[in-house]
């Protein structure tokens, strides 16, 4: 979630604002329930794009907060197909709403309800319509010759997993590996249509994910982490290591792999150095410009900063990563079963406490270590030279961090998604109950 | 170990012999004191490919017997370059020799004397000289105009893990991947120079590896599993599960991805397929002719059976794998430090006692599940089904089942390679301890 936020905002969370302060290092998201969203103070992608005649366009999950003024229309987008919220339910419409999908600034059905989810069978066109909007959206700002941004932001593979009918079942991963088919299948037809319209050299596409697999879903929802320890929610590599591809014939040769350590931050930087404009100077910017590595695979040595709400838990300097706080999941709720590093622990460090290791981080080195197993020995000279350097790093970053107003903070069942603009003409307005507002409690 | 005569047999160790019934369901090889080898009574790859006139070289690593009868040139190799034995040492000379390097039947060498490894540095010329030899056989067999056959069996990247001067140093992953990068490079050469002769299009190349990642080695000393549970030494996935690819320009369309299940014990029927020669008809031929899935990516539906000595530990029918016993290695090995299992535990799976699932077996599914992380429930439909079927291939597979003779049963320190021929002229020669046999114990 933050990484919707921090994508467009080139922020850090805890720059932007999107996080909380509630509970130490336990990881916010955004719930119906939330109160808050992406502050207005923030400036998004498509807002600095619209400079250049940009028409910006976000299909699927938005997240950034689903009241009125957090939603996408509000933010810089010119239209959007999609919904606010994760397609979790089905609701009763009593306790909980379903939760609604927009076209633009009005909602035209609920997840559950106008577009189906079967649950048993897994059955859904979601991917499809999303799909659809997709190639219609390109079309037409080919045909008026307009720049475009698309953020494609399908809710699959995220659980509950579905795909629609010709997908299900044809995958040899279950029904994870048929949603991760059709993604596929999807952002082929979206190439292919970009070529079909001559407009393949002129655009530049961009795939990755947002987190490591969802490994707590267990393997009938969720993929694979390969190597890695642990999954989302983490901040081991599990939940944070995403490949990547870049694609745009002509600029990009095919097939160059790139060792370039990036973040989500640096497509808002790169996007806009791409379409010749700078980011802007009132402001702290994370995000890189890669440009330099899309054209002439440079490497850029650069740091990352691994945040869990305010808490700075590790830190990434060259193959190098430290850190400053373990934990994967409280002890209460993995004894319910809950488990965001199944089948995988790494004494004193999937730890289920969170524990402290300021004065003396543990280190991996994660070219001969990706799995984050063994701690480099504090008694060696590498221990020491490279904990020098990082904490040069962690010193000259903390010294210029100046934390955003947490907005995700404060919950209340009244904000919920009862009477979403436009279910008045769908006859699908629900009541909402009385505000009652709390400091929302994070579970992990 | 049994992985090379399984190869080179084209037949499970349980039938070819290369097993022991000491210790159940321990895992032999054969170390200097090791009195058995490779059967008389196998028929070895090259001994059929003699047949067709081709000429047969081993460069490398043998380890399928190091005394007089069990060496190559006895089994149907013309030639040879290598080491009987693993590179490990250096050794006092007094207790135990060092492992000596032949060429053809006489030694030139041993191992951390003529043949240097800098354990420190990690320095070793040894992958470049097998290169070399590499380079000069084929150079010669082309000039010839005569069939031949390769078996190229680098020691690299086993630990003690070395590079040559120009690789150390030079990969993010450490020295392993230097060593990895030099076996890469030295693949390269052999591929760049059948080009060069113009007998590319002639030439079948297969590469693969014989278990997977030593992860009880260490980070420094073992590459990875990626998502596959433990490694080498086990019957898990990580020991068992390796990729492999086969390059034949003109006849394997290049890029071609094939699904296909196979051992290597198919190379030996698919390379007599190729090189029109029948498999031996006397005896039962595990390996199967992958010939349709080079040419067309055909995929043929065949069940693997992992073994530990005598002991069937586990099947895989299609996507589903049984586990009729479990365990990584000993507790009291375990206890010591050694962990086949770095930072994985998979409750009841992992296990450090020999447990028995013979009446309800452990079944996973790897397409789901890769990680052999979560059984599947003994109470579904799907466990039922699976179980039918894979207990009608399982009784087939024992009924046809005649074991082999040991031949990994006994040890004894005077046959160590004291003596080889080929050490009188070097003056190498060792004094070898009287002769004092036993049941050689298998530590895990």
């Amino acid at each position: 979630i933050a990484k919707g936020a921090s994508l467009l905002t080139g922020r850090l969370p805890v720059r932007n604002g999107f996080y909380t302060t509630n509970a130490h290092a336990r990881n916010a998201y955004t719930p119906q329930e939330i109160v808050g969203g992406i502050s207005k103070d923030e400036i998004l992608l498509p807002q600095v794009l619209k400079k250049k005649g940009y028409v910006n366009k976000i299909i699927g999950k938005w997240h950034l907060g689903h009241r009125a003024h957090h939603l996408p229309l509000e933010h810089g987008f010119d239209e959007w197909f999609g919904a606010p919220n994760c397609h979790f339910g089905p609701y009763n419409s009593s306790d909980r709403p379903n939760v609604p999908v927009y076209n633009n600034s009005q909602m035209v059905g609920r997840y559950y309800e106008e577009f189906g989810i079967d649950k048993k069978t897994g059955e859904s066109n979601l991917t499809q319509i999303y799909l659809e909007e997709g190639l219609d959206f390109i079309f037409h700002q080919n045909m008026a010759q307009r720049p475009f941004f698309l953020y494609w932001a399908a809710d699959a593979t995220h659980a509950p997993v579905y795909a629609s009918k010709r997908f299900l079942g044809k995958s040899q991963r279950g029904r994870y590996g048929d949603a991760v088919m059709e993604l596929d299948y999807s952002v082929g037809q979206m190439l292919a249509w970009l070529r079909a319209l001559g407009i393949d050299k002129d655009t530049f596409v961009f795939f990755t994910s947002d987190n490591g697999a969802a490994v707590m879903s267990g393997p009938k929802q969720s993929g694979s982490n390969g190597p890695f320890l642990c999954g989302k929610e983490t901040t081991f590599e599990g939940g944070m290591r995403e490949p990547a591809i870049a694609w745009w014939p002509g600029h990009i040769p095919a097939g160059t792999v790139s060792q370039q350590l990036g973040t989500v931050m640096d497509l808002f930087s790169t996007s806009l150095s791409l379409a010749g404009l700078s980011v802007p100077d009132d402001r702290l910017i994370d995000g890189l410009d890669l440009s330099p590595v899309l054209h002439n695979n440079t490497l850029i040595n650069r740091p990352i900063f691994y945040y869990r709400g305010n808490e700075m838990m590790a830190v990434r300097v060259g193959p190098y990563k430290a850190h400053y706080w373990t934990w994967s999941n409280s002890w209460e709720e993995f004894n319910q079963g809950i488990n965001f590093c199944p089948g995988q622990e790494v004494a004193g460090v999937t730890t289920h406490t969170q524990q402290e290791h300021t004065m003396q981080p543990l280190i991996f080195h994660l070219g001969r270590d990706p799995g984050e197993k063994y701690p480099i020995s504090a008694g060696t000279k590498e221990y020491q030279d490279v904990l020098s350097r990082i904490t040069a790093v962690v010193e000259k970053h903390k010294k210029g961090l100046v934390p955003g107003v947490p907005q995700l903070n404060m919950c209340d069942m009244a904000v919920m998604n009862w009477a979403p603009p436009g279910c008045e003409k769908l006859g699908k307005c629900l009541k909402a109950p009385k505000s009652q507002p709390w400091k929302c409690d994070w579970p992990h």
